[in-house]
């Protein structure tokens, strides 16, 4: 069994970079964002605005983030996103991405995230749920 | 009688600029927003988030925007804008705003906000409702 | 002849939009920065990060910028973005831009940049320069 | 001795929030980043632009940074961060921050950097350099 792995290519903007040339740190934290979402529509076949409703979340509220910086990134540069989920708990798990620039990885990155659900004793608070097996089911490839 | 100014004073940091070393442009639609936020504010002496409680609005949607680049502004610039009501019609109304450098205007911008509430006949659309005479009251100086 | 257009299509991420729900206004600028440098590698066959040195000019500083919003835009929505340049005058020209979704127009955008070369009596400024011929051909269609 | 600590106020802007009517998680790695500027600015005694020419380096790249989101922060929110060197290295540093809403941490982040300059074998390159001692005796208080 391996992780099922959702793939994304996109061009680096100018409107991403610094003054430096390179792409300003933020922006990658947008783009793990949006991997996390296409890797989920691409495991669980539902799109990103249905996925609260299909499930019965309100959200996959982000408690951790982390990049490492390896090699810089430009404009124009052609990247591949990989986004993989490397770990599920009860109620949590991590979203492990890579930013791949003419075949080297350029950005590692990490996101640990909950699976919450509307607390029923505060409509305004969010709780952490189990993470339903036969969502977790379609993360796995044979 | 005059329009009322509200007036920010910030710092251009190294995220807000491109590659060119000068402010990317979809910063200073950022700046805008963020001055029609203050304008308010002062104005009316509500909190922005309390804005749409207070006034039985659901917001200020945008419809218009512009901008005038008329000198660079670069990492570093310490940058004064000022932002009034230029004009109230029934209900929508157009912001100007200027960004400041060295006494210099830099940037010329304008919005055009509507008065919105929710739709009585459906609750997921918005619909302009006639600004209150005292709002409009506030925006004047003597 | 008509003029050369080129076409985006892309998703509306969670991170381009407001509390409202729909896209905050300046990523619509950041779409249309994005739209000319596309159209320009689409007209004139030259990677975006070439065409300085290609063209012998510094950059394309935007001097004027506006977009009228119609329609509300949200997560998820798969947009067309088209480009097109409107007018070339002697060293500036403008760019027009429609975001469509679901075969409506959502937002028009438009864009007034210059053509720049270092300016050779102070090559920390740009000078506006002449558009060659065999640039403005290449953005027209028989 | 203490680090030395610089201090920030802002408030959170509409544009800084998601759907989810809290600050998109990449705002943070952009807080962090102006944290780190006016920590160095307040330290130093140097204008972040002039940092370069004043120290002979290039930059101060990323190359590695992260987040722990504790509680949520709203459009409105006035926080208050704070930054400081946690760990000087030979030539590369930590830099720890707090994002305080209300007197209670929000948002942890850190950052590590590199002290920079041009690679005088390739100038196109970066080469990390030893940090001057009379730099890092600015970053402690007695």
């Amino acid at each position: 069994m391996a992780n099922f792995i959702s793939r994304r290519q996109f061009t680096i903007q100018w409107g991403h970079c610094d003054p430096g040339g390179i792409v300003f740190n933020s922006r990658f934290f947008e783009f793990f964002d949006w991997g996390t979402w296409s890797l989920f529509e691409a495991a669980l076949g539902v799109r990103p605005p249905d996925l609260f409703a299909t499930f019965g979340i309100v959200g996959l509220p982000l408690v951790d983030a982390g990049a490492r910086f390896i090699a810089p990134t430009r404009f124009g540069d052609v990247v591949e996103m990989t986004s993989q989920v490397s770990e599920f708990r009860r109620s949590s798990f991590d979203v492990a991405h890579q930013i791949i620039v003419r075949g080297d990885v350029a950005v590692e990155g990490r996101e640990t995230r909950v699976w919450a659900a509307r607390d029923s004793a505060d409509s305004s608070r969010m709780k952490a749920r189990t993470i339903p097996p036969e969502v977790t089911a379609l993360f796995q490839v044979p």
